[in-house]
Order: structure tokens, then sequence, then C-alpha cells
């Protein structure tokens, strides 16, 4: 079987470089261009010595990306931007093009253009466009990204909401209009791009969160879960950071409807996830060492008799099942590939 | 004037070593004598090395305190024992003795006896004690404080979680009944023992929740809640722990009353901390890292207009204005000397 | 082909666990055993978390392990317990056993019995079987490992230090007798069991020496040094605690020859190293960082004009070339596997 | 009596900072000019968040300066700029201007401006200032200090260095050309400005060595050693980052003279350091974090007797004994105030 030949658009920040190590060793398939605008005629292994005799390939410019006849493309581009390449190569219409686009970026993750430049602070460039987008949350959607050929890779922080969420609001468990989700991430989730915010002595031994009541994927795992819901779902969402490398765990609060209790919350995982190959239901508070490096999700459920509140928990590694790992799954499901393969490598801990 | 004669028992463990590192630079009073039953004999610079020079007194056996003509004892006492220990000085009636007590321990900071053995799964031995001890957070009960012998110093979570909520509760800005407080604690909290959840590999790195709906804290802060706004206080607590040395980060979500608004939650802040000498109102979220080593409390309160929450944030040191630093502010109060006395040595950052 | 039946006794140390990570994914055998006496009964996923759902196999007693016809056994036992199995197996001589075996304690490294006694402060059970073990450095024995039924797996600072040396010497470039090894090593290398050096506050932002002269691995280096050199090398080892989970740098100070330069560095280890799989020539100093999680050994080299030393540095994740990942590329050698199979996954950063 | 007049030029790096963290609460001084160029206007607080309500003074210009009455100047500049004030400052000969200097750059700490200009790159502006300069090292140069209008505040790695071998070089016990310097710092040695080896996931657990052979504290330390032995001494230097926020240890290899003993090397630590007040004589091997937030050195010495080397061990806390504690020092000394006073606070551990 001839192997899809795959492209890495903006390869040097961490989702590329995440990218570049899972697709190395993917059997499924050929990675054949790697770019980058600030790094142009390096070799990825310069900008990452990680990389050293695993991928020794050289950065090409984003305009060099056409000679290569790729089957496949991920962005993994600053939002804004991806949206300026996804408006190019769709530009004769959608459903002419070929190649498959996974885009890692927020720029198609919302309802419309609209919201996106409330949240976004700049207007959209091809809102036509975003409907066309798949949500790349392959628990959920799965079916939908078998067949789409455009495929918006969820975010690291909605990916560990929504997983922990979703089942316990489809089987209607819980009061829709009062979710408080505490999400603590590690900091490679800022990037790879230096910031006051990501300097060691600033960050190291420190606690804090940041964009209260702001952040930019508020309103996309309110699309998310009122899609699961059909009535439209409020999210109160706080992000912190955490002196770690890599990692998110999610905490979060709901309201119990009546009559509903531990049991009820077991089966709604249960049902929703036994199946599922990278979710892991926890019996214990899950942690996020214990799925770093991984395209796994644990969750865990709990309900407090005492107030009526129910607590879920998440944990993943926000470069692999938050954003590289993903998109690989989604790349495997829109290739018609087993849905697993170069990504089911075991955690690494400690 | 006379200074007043001060004992520590069970000077080994972290907040006890803590009050040293406080009270040998004290200028108000002498530290007479430091116990413990492991280390007896030793000096405690042999079990802390980084006393050394600072203070080498040597560790005596918790019956040899009679001895020393103590003025103020501190117990740094695991829970159980210290009740032990607060019967025994208190057998006479609690009027006769002279010696007053600050209790580190979650002892007597509850109710009575029936909700501590709930909470702790051991029967008190004096819980007619229990209403004797006067909690010791002074930016609420100074008065109460300045005239007590007997102090029940507060929790390191309480301490975080109490500060953050009690103007708006005062204020009656929010609904009582539907608190999220969800805490995150550097590791020192767990103790000086080791124990698995406290080895470097398991923890580093990590980051995850634990005792969840069952921490012993709860009924602590649902007690002085309710305490301050006459009805009954119900808060979900989720403790979670982050691989920093020290340092407790608490973000709670409460739901706004009606018509109030951004102004308002400030203004109860501000009348309720302007003038407290460890209070800090921020502008933005605080962070742990600018209060460590030091007694202060930073607050921060933000209302989210989108979804009618408000969310405050609290960062105290946990070994400072969470145990030891809080206690020397008691002492003071209880020995009448100025607050600030010993404990106003400024953050160390980074 | 028949797959080959592996076991591991002592798989719930963080070497056991590494091997089980490793080998689960490892095309060319068969996992049919994991030995754990305090476990027993447990899967190891209970043990360690993040294996659930990768290999939740059971643990078996070691007497048990009989009942397995397995063709190649890993000791991941404390030094001491490992020579009475090895002692055991042997017990018909040598030759007459089918079962490989690769040790990864220290009792088999050392020269002889009176040698370990006097580093181990112990007696050696079986100080004949000693001569029989082949040291398990594949870049320097490789040869003798592939014909071996019983291999010593080297230590994680010896393999650190002998390969960032071993070129050097050998072409005769340094002195031999004064060679300066400052090695720094991530707790893991601590082990899993818990211990108050190893407690979090203790080891987090703290750095220190251990073993000033007297580390087990001292004689352990020398011997095989000498073995390259043919001359009874000194070397002066010094080991450091790094707050990090994995990995090891090693500092090598040596004096030059005369008229020796960096070209005749570089060419030394471009010789020596240019075809090795897992070994990466640097031309900055190497990081952990850059190894983590993989069986790379970064080497770099640079002389000092102005005092005549060469400084030479390598770079290892101590989990796996300082010991699972060395042992599979050990037991791929000895079963006549592709050397790299199942350990060529690349590094993780950050 | 009436108190200094001190001002801080560029307190807003780690070392302006941390020498207001130590100026706010000694008893001796005034803090009356603090200035910054880049955040002129603004509150240090502002720029320091942990110094609120602690120290909320206004940054002014360094053209502002002169409208102060100072008695004293910190110079907490990058080094460059440095020479350039002093430069100004004595442009009318260094015996007629009132200020004294402390000079916390390494612009006045080499023998002259050539080989200034051979390791720092760049001219020396005011080659003839360099000899009125003492170097501010208590232990070594205290008279010199105390009569000195011009001090040179010794680099951080050198402090640490110097300390841990001048004992032993004084006495004659080591060989004064093979002295290898192996020192690990925290990341705050770097600086509060952002670069990407500073960077958060860059650091976090990696561990790395820099400037192999070409660090410039190399002739600091160099010079420093010569003017005890009167001889050329010559140092191999390697500095390395350890992921810690404060902390220097340095270990050190020495070759022992003959009929040397451990004995001889801990006399030279009695003779040289019992009387010192911030330099403490360990009898285990030393550790940054008992060292962490004062003015302390802890120091170690080991004879390997096997190797005939001797092994010496300091640790520091970086920006307090490596900067600003230790110009705290000696602006005590210039002063004819008590050489501890405001300096004297316990380590902060864990």
């Amino acid at each position: 079987m001839t192997k899809a030949k795959v492209g890495i658009l903006g390869a040097t920040g961490y989702t590329g470089s995440e990218l570049i190590r899972l697709l190395v060793k993917h059997p499924g398939i050929l990675l054949k261009a790697i770019t980058s605008e600030s790094h142009t005629g390096k070799k990825i292994s310069d900008v990452h010595p990680h990389l050293a005799k695993v991928c020794d390939k050289k950065l090409i410019s984003l305009d060099k990306i056409k000679e290569h006849d790729l089957d496949l493309i991920f962005l993994a581009l600053p939002h804004g931007k991806s949206m300026e390449i996804v408006d190019n190569i769709f530009n004769n219409g959608i459903k002419n093009t070929k190649t498959k686009i996974i885009d890692l970026s927020g720029d198609f993750r919302l309802s419309n253009g609209a919201e996106y430049s409330k949240w976004y602070n700049m207007p959209h460039k091809c809102p036509e466009l975003i409907k066309h987008a798949v949500y790349g949350l392959p628990e959920i959607f799965r079916d939908k990204i078998k067949t789409s050929n455009f495929v918006a890779n969820p975010g690291c922080y909605p990916t560990s909401a929504i997983l922990a969420i979703a089942p316990i609001l489809k089987y209607d468990l819980i009061e829709h209009d009062n979710i408080i989700i505490d999400s603590k991430s590690g900091i490679s989730g800022a990037g790879a791009k230096i910031k006051q915010t990501t300097h060691f002595p600033t960050v190291n031994e420190d606690f804090t969160a940041y964009a209260i009541g702001t952040h930019r994927h508020t309103p996309e795992i309110e699309k998310i879960l009122t899609s699961i819901y059909w009535t439209s779902v409020r999210v109160n969402f706080t992000p912190h950071l955490v002196p770690i490398n890599r990692g998110i765990l999610t905490t979060i609060y709901c309201k119990a409807k009546e009559k509903i209790d531990q049991r009820d919350f077991n089966d709604a995982f249960s049902k929703t996830y036994t199946k599922e190959p990278f979710i892991r239901i926890r019996n214990s508070p899950p942690s996020v060492q214990s799925v770093r490096g991984s395209n796994l999700c644990d969750v865990y459920v709990k309900f407090n008799p005492r107030t009526n509140d129910v607590i879920t928990i998440s944990a993943i590694d926000n470069l692999v099942k938050g954003a590289a790992g993903q998109a690989v799954q989604n790349m495997n499901l829109m290739l018609g590939l087993s849905e697993i393969i170069g990504i089911n490598s075991p955690p690494i801990a400690p």
C-alpha cells in the first residue's frame, strides 16, 4: 500500500516538534516536508537538539510546500496564520482539493466569525470555511472525522475539560448552567517562544492563575458541550500554571441533578468510555505523571453527597492528547488507518 | 521589660523548625526549650542543618518541659498528641494555669468532640476544652486572641480559604451554600515525615488532587465561615499537590447575589483589609512566589458577569501565614507585643 | 520465528517498571512473567498506575518463576539478592543452563569477590561466577555479549563515565592516573523506595554531593577503563543529586598528553562512535533533556589549551541507557535480534 | 547617629531587588534612591510584586541620582555600564568624592584593562581606576574594605570557589597549578532578563554545562588565588545550570602535596574560618538548601587517600553571599557598622 505523504507547517514550536517525534516512527505515513519561516534552511535538529539522529530533515519555507504532493498537512501555526493558509488552500472551493488538513490552531474551532473576533480580538479572514471544519475529538466525533478532509484539532484545555464532562452531561446527570472548570497546565502549554511569564525563576516554585474569565478556550468548551446537550451550556473556566513541563489536570465541579448518586456517574463513564483506546477510567484521583508522553486521558468521577456536587477530574499530556497526539489520532482516522497506530507508546514515569 | 519565656513542643517537624527560624530573631521573647521525642539529646541543627549556627539548642524530652517556667508554649505536635498535652496542662481548670498555649494541630479547631471524631476518625480526649480555644485568625478574631490563653492556630488551607471568602460573605454579596474551594499546596504541607506520596520522583513533574470530599479542613472552614455569616455555610473543598516546596494558592468560586458587581466586591475587600498589616489586595492574580517566606496573604477578587460567578484567589506561604508565622502573630497579640514583630521580613523571590 | 520468552525478577522498582515499558512494545519477545515479593498477587499497574491498560499483568512470587520456561531473565533486584538467584540458577554449572541472564545489580560487575566485599560491605556468595559475567556495555564489548548467556548490566554512572572516557584513553591522548569524574544524577537513580534523602522538600530546590570517595561505581569504572588501557587506571569519582526525575550528566576532567589538541580528541570520538546507533557526538555541551526517555548517550569533548585539560561530557537517561534500555540492548544482542529493536523511540522534550 | 543615605543604581534586576529586600529592613541606613532606565516612574513593586507593601518606592532615572546626597551607591548594573558610571563619579580623581561605591558588576575585578578586554570582549573605559577597587571578599580582604571607598563586589562563582580553596592554598597543602572547579548554579544567576536558555521548559528537568573554558569568572578566581599564594595559580573552571532558583554548589578537586592528610585540611579550614560570622565548616557534604536566603557560606573538605586528591565543596545563595548580601556586608564594613547587621537572617528551608 502506498504510504500517505504528510507535511507539517510550523515545525519548530512544541506542537510541531512533538508531531515530528510521533511521525518519524509512524509506520503508515511518510513525513515529507516540514516548514519554518524563522529557521528556514536549518535542520530541525539544530533547533530541537533532542531530535538529532532522529530527524535531521531540513526546514523549508511555507511557499515551497506546493512542490511536495502532500496527502495531508498539519498546521502547527499560530492562530491568525492558520486561517491564511487554509483560505489559500481552499480558495477553489473545499470540495476540489485533495490535500487533507488538520489545523492545530484555534482558528476553526468556534461557531462563527463573530464569536472568533470577540474572543481572539481579530477578524476572521475566511469565516465561511469555519462550518466545514470538523472538531477533532475522536471520542465524540469519530465518524465525522473519518470522512472529513478538514479537521480543527481541539485545544489542550478543551480536550481535558470536554472528555471529563461529556459523559455526565450526555446522560443528563448534572445542571448544565453551573459548571466550574479549574485547570492546571504545565508550562510547555505556553509555547516555545520565550516570555516573562515563562522565565524559569519567575515560574519555578510558583503557582498562579491567569486569563480569569477571558480565556479563549471558554467558548470552545461551551460550543462542544452545547452540541452534546442540545441546550446552551455555560462554563466558568480558570486556567492555572503549574511549574512542570507537561500535563494538564482539570478539576470540574458540577451540581448533580436530584436522586443521582455515585453509581449513576460511574455508569455514564463506563458506557461512554469502555471501548475507547485512549481513555482510562480511574478509581483514584488521576495524575499528570501517569499519562506523560502518551496519548492517554485518565478520567475520574466522585459524587459528594454532603454538598450534592460531583467532581470529575481528567489528566492528559498537553502536547500529546492535548495537541500532537490527538492530531495523529485524527490523521489515522482521516487516512483510514488503525486509530492507535504511532501513538500507542506507554507513558513515561517517573 | 522581662521577656516572655517560650517553648516549642515538637520542634523537628517543618512547623517546629519554621517557628525556630522566626523565634530566634524575635526581639520580644526568649526561646527557652524545644522538644522532640525521636531526636532527644541531639541539637536541632543536627536534624535541620540549615539551622546550624542559628540555633544549636538541644532537643529535650516532653517530660522535661516542666523544668522550664514557660510563659507560652507552641504545640507543634501531630493531632491526637496535642489534645493529650492540653488535657494535661489544663487538668486543674483552664483559669488557673499561667502558661499560654498555641496549638498548631487540628485538635481544637472544630465545634465539638462529635464533629472531631467524625472527621479525624478518633475520639477527642478532652472535648470540654474545645470551647475554650480561640480560633487564631487575627484578621477575624483579633480581640478574642488578645485576651485568650489558649489559641487554636488555623490550618493552612482554612487560612487561605477563609481570608479570601470572609469579606464577600460578611457583606452578603454571595450565595452561602454554593462555595467551591479549589486549593493547591506545596509539598511541605505534607510534613517532614517521608511517605510514598512525597517521594521526589513520585511528586516532581506531577500534579494531582487528593482527599476529595473528605479533607479535615472542610468542617474547619465551614465552622468559621458560618460564624461570620450566622447561617450554616457549606463548602466543597478539594486540595491538590503542586511540586513546589512552599505555598498555597486557593481559587474560590462563588455565585454572586443579584445586582452585585466588581465594585461591590472590591469595596468589601477594601473595607475589610485596608488596615491589615499582612493582607495585600492585588489587582492581578496573586502567586505563591510573591509571599514566600513571609507572613503575608495576597488576595484578589474578580467578578465574571457572563456567568455571574465571582472568583477570589489567595496566596500564602503554608509554613508561615499557614502555620508558624500566624502562630507568632497570635503570640504577639497574646503577649501584648506589636503584632508584626519578628514576622515582618519581606518575601524572598525568586 | 518463535519469540523468546522473557521474565523480569523484581518488577516493581524503577528499573523493573522501565523494563516493562520497553518490553511490552518490543516486537521480538514475549514478556511472560514478572515478580515481586512485596506486591505478589497485585497487578503491576496497581503499583505503577502509568502502566494501566499498558500492562496489567499479575506479579508472581520468585519461586513461581520456574513454572515459566523462560529463555531470558532480567534480574532487577537489589545487590546481594541478585547473586543468590544467579547462584541458584547456575548451580549445575554455567554451561548447562539454557536460560540467559541479564543482571542489573552490581553483583557481577567488579573483578572478584574480594573487591566486591570491600566496596559493597558484604561477602560475595558465588565469587567463582563473577568471571563468567560479560560486562554489558555494547559499545565496548558487543562481540562478547552476543555469545554470552550471562551479562552484568553496567551501572548508570559507569555507563556515562566510561562512554565519555574510553575513546580518548584508547587512543592514548590523556594521562591515565589523573581522571576526575564529576557526575550529576536525577533522583530516580536512588530508586523507588522512599528515604529521607528523596523526600520532595528535602531534595527539591537543593543540590548536593554524596558518597565522596566511597561510591561503589568507582571500582567498576576503574576496572573497565583499565581493561581498555591495559594499565591500571585511577579515577576520582564524585556523584551529586540534581532535583530532576531522570538523567545523568557527567563532566570529566583529564590531563592531555603532550602535543595533543582538539582535533585529536575529535578524531578519537569519531573513530570510536561514528557507527554506533545510540551515541551522538555533540558540537555543544550536551544536556540530559535531549536524551530523556531514550537509549541515547550524547558525548562531547573540549580541549582547554590554557590549562592543558580536556573536558568530556556525557548525558544519558539513567533509567534507559543507564539501566533498562541498555539491558534490552544487551538482550537484543544475546538473542540475535536487531540491536536497536524496541529501544529506538526518540527522546521526549521538553 | 545619622544614618547613611544609600542608593541602588539598576534596581530591577535580581541583584537590585535582593538588595532592596535586605536594605529595607537594615536598621543602620536609609534607602533613599533606586534607579531604572526601563521602568522609570514605576514603583519597584510594580516590577517585583513580592515587594508590594515592603518597598513601594518609585524608580528614578540615573541622571536624577545627583539630587540625592548619597553616602554610598550600589551599582547593580550590567558590566560595561558600571564602568561608565564609575568613570563619571570619579572624574575629579578618586580622592575627592565623598560617595562610596560598591560595584556588583565584573568591571573592576580583574587585574587590568588588557585582561578585561580579553575576557569581556570589550575595551575598558577607565582602566586606571581598576587598581583603586578593593576586592570585596571580607573573609580575605576585610581590613582593606574597611578603609576603601570603592569596592568591587565579587562574582557569585568566584565567591564560592575562593572561599573553598583559600585555606588549603594559603597553608600550602595543594598543588597550585592543577585545580579543577566544577560549579553548579541556580537559574537566577542568569539574571532577570528572559532568554532561550532560561525558558522554563528548556531548563526544567534539564542539566547542562556552559561556557567551558571561557567563563569570565576564571581570571577573577585566578587573580585572587594568586594574590593569596604569591605564585601564579591556574584553575580549570566549568559552570553548570541546575534547575533551581537559587544556590551555587562548587565542587573543587585539588592534588594534595606529599604527606598531607585529612587533619591538615581540617586545621587549615578551622584556623581560617572559626571566627568568621558567615562561614560554617560542615562535617558532611553541604547543600544549597541549607544556606538559601542567607549570607552564609557552608564549606567542607575531604581528602581521598586512594587518589591523593582533596575535594572541597562550598554552598552559597548566589543572590545573597554571591551578590547582594555580600555587598551589604561590604557596606557595613565601609560604613563602620557591625558586619552582620541586616544580613543575619536564618536560611529558609525547605
